[in-house]
């Protein structure tokens, strides 16, 4: 770390309080009468991490330039995100009852409710993009924003994280009991790749393109992400076995319960956290030509795999 | 009508396999092996009327551009149309089997791929604006692009269709059974404004914006498509009444099973049919500035009101 003064509790508590209050300037702007409003606020505004929206703003920081660029970018990704998690949560598909420590929304506001507010929190992310006048300043060049639309789209569909939630789903069950081993470290990786690794790789990509990076560094910023991504999800199955559910807001084993593919069945507990460590290295290694603007993402990366939520 | 040799039945025809062709074109890319894309296709590719891309390609053939220009957003409409028919028809929502003649996608692959379908087509209709190339030419400015996103976004989502879906499940009924009198007119106007109203208005106004017309026309196509919209809409509630299963590929009368409120449980069927009348003539009222390319947005007008499905 080359920036002794850098406080990394410090980022991450100022930048979500930054994403937060963007967050609710665009609700604010809808009818809060509205039960259709109401469910939306109540996914959106239920107090995650928002590793997404800081990634992207601290991507955009270790471009040098006017992280601010990226709010745009920060709060969409963020809206796609509680998006998923509504539909995920949806009896239809896991069948939850808890969400970072609340009532899933359809718990609270019933099955169609829920469908709808996932459905407009996808769309409106899509507005903010493309018209993020009037809610932020400065906002990225025109072509920028419909670059991101791009980016973000690509991310979260068809290619990306709705076939990683397919998967997630339906996992090759053959596959994983062939010979009574486990799945392959191959298939699992793929499925997170595109469940959660796309849209983390957006978020950093996204920093880079809200301020018109140079190719050059967003190429590096791929590498870093790509890691972060996987080791972000190592981690999540890792806490899934052994988490606090207190801390986070959801119960402990429920993926062995739902007989999840995770890494630690796939290469054991101590084997998994070796893994986490490994890739959070390689991220940071991505990094070793960005300047200490780039200390943020940096530390994100140790972040990631010592978080207990 | 200025132009004699305009024939409606071949415009249809001919444009909406233009649309086939190229939402074929779009799915192609896709690996077709996935249960997922099987999925889209399935519902996307069912033969469907097609009225929003038609009447976007009709409005910029209007604007005397090269229409070809609104093809993304043409198929970009209809697969944000057909989104928003797979969520209708789920379990949680309106549990419907049959929709255009066919299983509706969670009869065919289940409610957790018919959720992930409908939002992978409403993320892929994003990404096709925001990159057609390769699949389309020639294809709008990027600054038109944008502004296709932002159109079609705002028709989409939380002020738009997936509100008017929230009214349509949750309609005022107080306001309704007030007094033994039926629901008001501007009430029920309101939630098809929304539902069907502002996507219909959104397709008219993409085929301005895709070849870059003046504001000018653009105002005089915005009261043709607000017209158009509210008397397609009259028609729809006309043919649940009296349509025949056949043709519609859904069962008459569902409206009246579900207590659904319809123009003609508001107004009669008779002054149904003559309100359906005079909002198409209004429409081709707005365009009498227009010279005979917009004989095909004329013609729609009363196509809309005389159709049997």
């Amino acid at each position: 770390m080359n920036n002794p003064v850098f406080n990394l509790h410090t980022f991450l508590s100022e930048h979500k309080a930054l994403v937060n209050v963007h967050l609710e300037k665009i609700l604010l702007e809808l009818d809060s009468d509205r039960k259709l409003v109401q469910a939306m606020t109540h996914s959106l505004m239920a107090g995650g991490k928002r590793l997404r929206p800081v990634l992207a703003l601290a991507s955009a920081r270790a471009c040098g330039k006017d992280f601010t660029l990226a709010l745009p970018a920060a709060c969409a990704l963020e809206m796609i995100h509680t998006y998923s998690l509504i539909h995920d949560d949806l009896p239809g598909m896991d069948d939850d009852d808890l969400r970072r420590g609340k009532p899933t929304c359809h718990k609270k506001f019933g099955e169609a409710t829920a469908i709808l507010a996932g459905d407009a929190l996808l769309t409106h992310a899509f507005t903010i993009l493309a018209h993020p006048h009037g809610l932020f300043d400065p906002v990225p060049e025109p072509q920028n924003l419909l670059e991101l639309v791009a980016v973000i789209s690509r991310a979260a569909g068809v290619n990306g994280m709705v076939e990683g939630q397919m998967l997630d789903m339906h996992p090759d069950r053959e596959n994983k009991i062939k010979g009574n081993k486990p799945c392959s470290l191959d298939h699992l990786k793929n499925i997170h790749a595109l469940k959660t690794g796309q849209m983390i790789l957006a978020s950093v990509v996204c920093g880079a393109v809200s301020v018109n990076a140079p190719a050059r560094l967003r190429k590096q910023l791929e590498v870093y992400a790509s890691h972060v991504g996987l080791a972000f999800q190592v981690m999540d199955d890792i806490l899934n076995v052994q988490g606090d559910p207190e801390k986070m807001g959801k119960a402990a084993g429920s993926d062995v319960l739902k007989d999840k593919l995770t890494f630690p069945v796939v290469m054991g507990l101590g084997q998994s956290k070796a893994y986490a460590k490994k890739l959070a290295d390689q991220a940071v290694d991505a990094l070793d030509r960005f300047d200490n603007n780039a200390d943020p993402l940096r530390a994100i990366a140790g972040y990631v795999i010592n978080r207990d939520r």
